[in-house]
């Protein structure tokens, strides 16, 4: 072990469905491309909405691209806590049971009826870096991060596959609390049960 | 080591000296006690104040008492970056070359030209309880938070003496890094380098 993984910090986000995106933006309107991200194909998108929970409003909230089946609200708890939601720690895709919420765009509003989560820290490999790092996919690692808060992370899920590529995903909480900044080196340091 | 900590998790707050509890609030004014606190003598006051970043305003923050010799604003990074503040990780009165900021109370304003940092975590511990756990004052350990976010943190200050309890402080950034809430158990499982 001992596998240097680079990290990025997911500020709070949200992946919109086709349907969704229509009903926020117009129909047949398409994300247009701000940021090109480390994940094959992925892109941060110029199209922001807010996203309205029981007790406030986080305003100007970027969309990632491109669209997905089910749209998906990604927020770190302090996020969440700030507008009146406790959010669930999911896997991506995972969605079953968590909270919905409010999205405005300019041409009109979706409620979600779920879709809320914060996203479960995971580390990307393509298969190539998985084995070099002796993972693979739905693994459970370790994780140590020597920043200027240092910690060690347990329970990191490894994603692995065709369109993976080498990067740690945490979030903003997460990030601040070991010191982190984008692009810093974490390691892996061992299996977590 | 093993030993078992509760957790308190310290929301964005602030302490006052008294010449700027008068400017905020008036002269001859006050604290007046909310909620006593776990550490001896230490209560969360009635009285809130607005913060002013370069980027924004943390509205309603509360002060915590007594007063102290220097006045210090305890804020996550989440909440410092928010108002467009980056804050320096810091020992409680350990606040030169710390960010200012300007605090605003019903009575008056206050620019700080200093005071402004994100606490470093700690265990407060009586003597006693030092005794028991095997360490002693300004010591440095590690911590196991066996929550729902399962990590350990590294470089987690003692801070022991008559004016403390056994408490394990992390702000909320490392509090919903962790799963963790207030009053859940943590352990000490070593010394940190």
């Amino acid at each position: 072990m001992g596998y240097k993984v680079e990290v990025g910090i997911s500020n709070k986000h949200l992946h919109l469905s086709e349907a969704h995106l229509a009903a926020l933006f117009g129909a047949g309107h398409k994300l247009t491309v701000k940021k090109e991200l480390k994940q094959p194909d992925q892109f941060a998108a110029e199209e922001v909405v807010d996203i309205v929970g029981p007790k406030g409003t986080l305003k100007g909230i970027r969309v990632l691209g491109p669209c997905r089946k089910e749209s998906q609200v990604e927020l770190a708890q302090t996020d969440a806590r700030g507008i009146g939601l406790s959010l669930p720690v999911r896997e991506s895709g995972v969605l079953d049971g968590s909270p919905g919420v409010k999205l405005v765009g300019p041409a009109g509003e979706v409620t979600l009826d779920k879709g809320a989560i914060i996203a479960l820290r995971h580390i990307h490999l393509s298969p190539a870096q998985a084995q070099e790092a002796g993972v693979k996919d739905k693994d459970w690692v370790t994780v140590k991060a020597s920043g200027s808060r240092p910690l060690i992370f347990e329970k990191v899920l490894i994603r692995s596959g065709d369109t993976h590529l080498r990067e740690c995903h945490v979030d903003t909480d997460e990030g601040n609390a070991a010191g982190l900044k984008n692009d810093d080196t974490v390691e892996i340091i061992g299996k977590s049960e």
